[in-house]
């Protein structure tokens, strides 16, 4: 079944401008057909095409389930967006398909980017919720300045992918050694360049572990998705 | 200091067209130059340029260093190619970044893709193993059919990336409650249309374990990134 996206669905009854085109211009779906909707905060409708309008279609609610998150503890990504578009939309499309509740675009000293249009991002979300059937949205924040995140972090665990490469490598930790499975939890991911010497002092005084994500040199947005991909699999672990 | 691939670089001393030319065409490198040529089998060669040819760099080798592929056990990813280029592509970046053995493209029945020219992928492999500082170079094979490859699968942990839908959720198993770190291990990830129920049975019989990579209904290549992160991430539990 098809399935779209409206954040206030129960109470209007009516898809947006994009979502509307979608269902009656391009899938042709008329009056009578039913849809899935959901409304990202976890609800999914199964709903009736009353007027197949291809700009507000309207329908009627037929029947609604709450789709819980399928994993434990909230997970949120700090990640400085890479110089290169791409690679920032795909970590928010791989991260988003493998479940994550928020993602916060940090501003950092040694950021190439400074600057992030986050409507298109929100875009890329939206679809990887629908194609991996949630029904519930990741928060996306502004592009933040690291030290205004550092300063109201989440509670829960902290960690920050960055190694003192002054520490032997039987001293670093890894995500598998720390994470307590199902807790809050949050890690700060630095930009090409890497954090400066300050940021990383910042990130400890505000509780911040330093853990490695393994012996390879990862790029960023590789380096993000490995670590939402190690709590998924430590969660799992049963 | 900047990197080369030259696979026979111990005997010719020289690197290929490609190569030469990257280094001294576009980077404009010279003789007296140093540079680090992997021979992608493990071993690192600093070298000082003593010819800068365009079209057949020649160089002397000043030091060699083996490096070691920092995981232990071997990794091999059996995966259906999506139809979509692109993604085939990052995921062959993203598994060589993280860590990957070998690369077997799949030829399934409900594979939408029925060709694949490997050449491009070889690429992008070299460009990863060079960025993520490795000097091993993933194998990659040709498309190959699913029962060519269930009659000769490597030795060690196999599974199968499947769910039987008439199984209860709390009897499915996840790759943290079964793979032991450090094994050789062999993951088979399915088309778009996913495997065909005798491609499950023949994969069954060959020794394959079925393995969920979590609730989330994931596309082809995000569950091959995120099955090659949990191998690693799993193994880093040290």
């Amino acid at each position: 079944m098809h399935r779209f996206y409206q954040p206030d669905i129960a109470s209007t009854l009516s898809l947006g401008d994009e979502e509307s085109q979608h269902c009656v211009r391009v899938l042709r779906l008329s009056a009578g057909d039913t849809i899935e909707v959901v409304d990202g905060c976890g609800t999914l409708h199964t709903c009736r095409i009353t007027l197949a309008h291809s700009k507000h279609c309207q329908v009627e609610i037929v029947d609604s389930q709450s789709l819980p998150r399928p994993w434990q503890g909230t997970i949120t990504l700090a990640v400085a967006p890479t110089k290169n578009l791409d690679r920032i939309e795909w970590l928010a499309e791989k991260c988003t398909e493998m479940g994550i509740d928020r993602i916060v675009p940090l501003l950092c000293g040694n950021s190439e980017r400074k600057v992030l249009k986050t409507e298109r991002l929100r875009k890329i979300l939206v679809a990887a919720m629908k194609q991996s059937l949630k029904a519930t949205l990741p928060q996306l924040d502004e592009l933040t300045p690291i030290a205004a995140f550092l300063s109201q972090a989440p509670a829960g665990q902290r960690f920050i992918a960055y190694c003192d490469p002054a520490l032997p490598r039987e001293q670093r930790r890894s995500l598998a050694q720390l994470y307590e499975p199902g807790t809050d939890v949050t890690i700060l991911i630095g930009p090409e360049g890497d954090f400066t010497p300050a940021e990383v002092d910042a990130a400890l005084a505000a509780g911040f572990v330093p853990v490695t994500l393994g012996e390879s040199r990862l790029r960023t947005e590789t380096a993000a998705v490995a670590a939402v991909a190690a709590f998924h699999a430590i969660t799992s672990r049963g």
